[in-house]
C-alpha cells in the first residue's frame, strides 16, 4: 500500500485534478490520498488558505464576513463545475465555511487554527466525490475519524504517540481514502494544525501508521535538485537521497519538504519519494534509509544566508572548565538557539541565526557575557552564510574536503570557517554573503 | 631591563653554572635571574627537586631522613667546590634543609610545597654567592621580599594582583637579583608553589611586574622547531612566534613553555625569547604580541594524541533548544573538560582527553546522556589525534585550509573531524592515531 499526497498547486483546477484522478487509477496500489487546501491557479490568484486567514481577521474584527464565504464556497463551487461533476458535497462544504463563523472567540485558542483547517478538510470532501464520480471506490475520513490526535498546540500540533494503533487500523479499510492534511484533533476535539507545511506531516504520519510501502509526495518539481536552480544554471536531479542527507539540505536552504514531515516517515523507515504531478512518468527523488546505487561522494550543496557569528576570544579559554557551556547558557537564557560552535584553543565561534539577534539582544549578550565570563575579545561578526556539501559516501572517499577547500581557493574565496563532523555526512564552510553565489558556482563545477 | 630565567639543566653544574655566568655579563641589562633547582648532570643523575621528593616521603613517613638531607646538601656542596667558591651560603642551605624536618605534618597542607621549594630557594643562594664572587653585584631576593603573594592553593598557586605594585619596585634597586623561581608565599606566609615548570610563571610575573623590556627564558634548545625533531628530521626553527599561535602550538604538544607562563608576559605585552644556554648566540624563538617580519602562513605544526570523540547523533537534534548545551552540562558534572564540539546538522562530536574518561565514566555518561536526551546513537570513537596547523597570518593567505587537506588526501590520510574558527590561527585537523605521524609529514612537507 502506497500513501500518496498532493500539494496545492497539484489540486488548483479541474486540469490538476484530472492529473491527479490519472495518478490514482494508474496504480491501484495508491490508496491512501492527502490533499492539501487549493493553491493559486496563476500568480494573480488567492490560495483558499489565504482566503481563510481574512475570513478569520474578519470574523474576529466584528466585520461583514459574507464577502469572505461566498468567494470560499464558489472556489469550491467552480471547481465542481469545472470537473464536470454533481456537488453533493457542496451542500456539506457550505455549511462548514459558514459555520466558522459562529465558533467562539473569548477563549478559543483553537479558532485560527479552525479556519485554516478548513480549506484542507472540504478540498478532501470534493476530491472525495470526484474520485467517486469517476470509478474509484473513495471514501472521505475527518482526521478524528483516521485517528489524527494531537497535542493541543494551536499550529504547532505533535502527534500522540498513542495515535498509531488507531491509525494502521486504516490499512484495513477497503476503499481509497481521501484524507485531509495538515490537521489534527486533540483529546477534547478542538481542531489543531499542525506547522506550516503541515499536509506533508500528516502523509508521514499516515504512511507510518500503515506501515506504507512507499509514500509518495507529489509536488510540481521533479524532485530535488543537486543545488538551486536559482544559482546553478540546469542543475541534475537527484535520483537517490537518505534521510540524513535530505536534513542537511533541507536545513541549509533546500525548502522543498518539511523538516518534521520526514520524521515519521523516518523513524517507521518508509521510504518516500518526491514527484511531479505534471510529469508523473518521472521517477522523481527517492528518499531512504540506506543509498542501494553507488554514486558522487556528494549529493548535493546546500547554502543558506543570514547568520552571524558571535566570536569569543580569551587567552587560556580551554582552562576554563565550563566557558563554552555557560556562554550556550547565556544564549539559551535569550532564547537564542545555537547553530554551530567551531572552536579554536582559546577562541569560540558561535553561529546564530540572525532573526535571534536584534541590536538590544546583541548589547545584553555583550554585557552578560563580558560581566559572567571576561573574555579578552566579543565581537559580532555580520552576513555570513552556511554553505553545505552533503553525501553520506563522502566519509568513504578521502579527499572530499581537500577537493571542496581547493575548488574554493582556486575561486578566491576565503573560508571563514569550517566545519566537519564525525558523521561525514556533509561538510559546512561559512562564507561571507556576498561570496556564497560565487561558492556554490565553484563547489558545483569541482563535483558535478 | 631584562628579566633572564635559567632552567635546571642550566644550573646542574659548574659547567654550565659558567656559562650562565657569562650570559648575565654579557648584557648588563639582564638584571633580573630567576633560577630553578638544579637538574640532573647526566641522564643517569637524580635532580635536586626529585631528591626533596624522597626526603618529604621519608619524612611524612617517620623514616630517617638523615641520608636525604646529606645527598641534598652534599649535592649543592659539590657544586660550590666545583665552581671554587667558598660557600659561605653553605650554612644557610644546610639549616635549611635539614629545618624542613621540623615543620609540623599534620594540618599542614603546605607541607610539600616547602620541601619542593627548597629546591629553587637554595640554588638562588649559592648562585648569587657565585655571581658575587665574579665580580656582579648580585643580591638573592626570597619571593616573600620580591613580593610574589599568591593564592593558598597548595601546588596551583596564582598570584595576587595586588602584588605588582609591590613586584614594580625590584626594577628599582640597583644589584643584580637572584630569585628562586617555582613558588611564591601566602598572605600568612607559607609557601606555595606554581604548577610544575613553575620557574617560567615566576620569571613570566617578574618580568610583568618590573616592565621587562625582554622576558629571556634559557633552555636547552635553540628555539621552538616548527615541527616536532622526533618526527620530523631538522626540522626548521621558528624565529618569531606570536603569542597566540605559542598558545596554540603549546596545547597541541609542544611543552616549551608552561601555558601558564606565558599569561603575565602576554597580559602585559613583554616580548619573551626562548634561548639555548648552551648556543647562547643563536637567536633563539622570540615570542611577541604581533608578528614584525612577514613570514609563512603557517609557523608550526603540532600534534597531540590519546583524545576521544563522544559521537551523538539524534535526528532533528537542532530543533531542539539547549541540547547541545544539555550534553557540556552533563559533562561537566562529571567533571569533564571538552576540547572542541564539531557539529553537523543532526550530530554533534565532543572532542575530549582520554585522561578524564574510564570505562565506567563512559558507561554513566552513556546512561545519563541517554535518559535525558534520547538521543538516536551514541558512541565514543577512540584512538583520535589532534593536529593542528598554526599561523597568523594563515587569514590573510586564501587556500591554506585546501593545501591542507590535499596534503593529508595526497596521503591517504583521512579527516575524522575537522574544525577551523573565526579567529584562523590555527586548523585543526583529527586523525586516526595511527596516521597522526603520516599526518605531521605530510603537512611539514607542504608547508615548509
Amino acid at each position: 500500500m502506497k500513501v500518496i499526497k498532493f500539494g496545492g498547486s497539484s489540486l488548483a483546477s479541474a486540469q490538476q485534478l484530472t492529473k491527479v484522478l490519472n495518478i490514482v487509477k494508474t496504480d491501484n496500489s495508491r490508496r491512501i490520498v492527502v490533499v492539501s487546501a487549493p493553491g493559486k491557479r496563476n500568480s494573480q490568484d488567492t490560495k483558499v488558505t489565504d482566503a481563510l486567514i481574512a475570513y478569520y481577521k474578519a470574523y474576529k474584527n466584528g466585520d461583514d464576513t459574507s464577502e469572505n464565504q461566498s468567494w470560499i464556497i464558489s472556489r469550491y463551487q467552480s471547481i465542481c463545475d469545472e470537473l464536470g461533476i454533481p456537488g453533493a458535497v457542496m451542500g456539506s462544504i457550505t455549511e462548514n465555511i459558514n459555520a466558522l463563523a459562529s465558533l467562539p472567540i473569548t477563549g478559543n485558542q483553537f479558532l485560527y487554527d479552525a479556519f485554516l483547517a478548513a480549506g484542507e478538510n472540504n478540498n478532501a470532501k470534493l476530491i472525495a466525490e470526484y474520485f467517486t464520480e469517476n470509478g474509484i471506490n473513495a471514501r472521505y475520513i475527518h482526521p478524528k475519524e483516521a485517528g489524527i490526535i494531537v497535542t493541543p498546540e494551536p499550529g504547532n500540533a505533535r502527534l500522540l504517540q498513542s495515535s498509531y494503533a488507531k491509525l494502521s487500523a486504516l490499512g484495513n479499510l477497503s476503499e481509497t481514502l481521501v484524507i485531509p492534511g495538515f490537521f489534527g484533533v486533540t483529546e477534547n476535539d478542538d481542531i489543531c494544525t499542525f506547522s506550516r507545511g503541515g499536509s506533508d506531516i500528516t502523509g508521514s504520519i499516515i504512511a507510518a501508521g500503515v506501515h506504507a510501502e512507499l509514500y509518495e509526495n507529489f509536488t510540481d518539481v521533479d524532485g530535488i535538485f543537486s543545488a538551486h536552480p536559482g544559482i546553478i544554471t540546469d542543475p541534475k536531479s537527484i535520483t537517490e537521497l537518505t534521510y540524513k542527507e535530505m536534513r542537511e539540505l533541507a536545513y541549509a536552504g533546500f525548502s522543498v519538504l518539511h523538516d518534521e514531515a520526514l520524521l515519521p516517515a523516518y523513524r517507521a523507515d518508509i521510504p518516500l519519494v518526491i514527484k511531479n504531478t505534471n510529469n508523473p512518468d518521472h521517477p522523481g527523488t527517492k528518499i531512504i534509509a540506506k543509498r542501494t546505487m553507488p554514486g558522487s561522494p556528494v549529493v548535493g550543496i546546500a547554502a543558506d544566508g543570514n547568520f552571524t557569528s558571535l566570536n569569543i576570544s580569551k587567552y587560556l579559554m580551554n582552562r576554563e572548565v565550563g566557558f563554552g557551556r555557560k556562554v550556550l547558557q547565556i544564549l539559551e537564557d535569550f532564547n537564542i538557539r545555537f547553530e554551530h560552535m567551531p572552536t579554536g584553543i582559546d577562541d569560540m565561534s558561535i553561529i546564530i541565526r540572525n532573526r535571534y539577534l536584534t541590536p538590544d539582544i546583541e548589547r545584553l549578550i555583550t554585557e552578560k557575557i563580558t560581566e559572567t565570563l571576561a573574555p579578552d575579545t566579543l565581537y559580532f561578526e555580520k552576513d555570513l552564510s552556511i554553505i553545505m556539501i552533503v553525501g553520506e559516501e563522502m566519509n568513504e572517499h578521502i579527499g572530499v574536503t581537500a577537493r571542496a577547500a581547493n575548488a574554493l581557493a582556486t575561486a578566491g574565496i576565503n573560508i571563514e570557517m569550517l566545519s566537519q563532523g564525525s558523521s561525514e555526512v556533509s561538510v559546512m564552510f561559512i562564507v561571507k554573503t556576498n561570496q556564497e553565489i560565487a561558492a556554490i558556482r565553484a563547489l558545483y563545477a569541482e563535483f558535478f
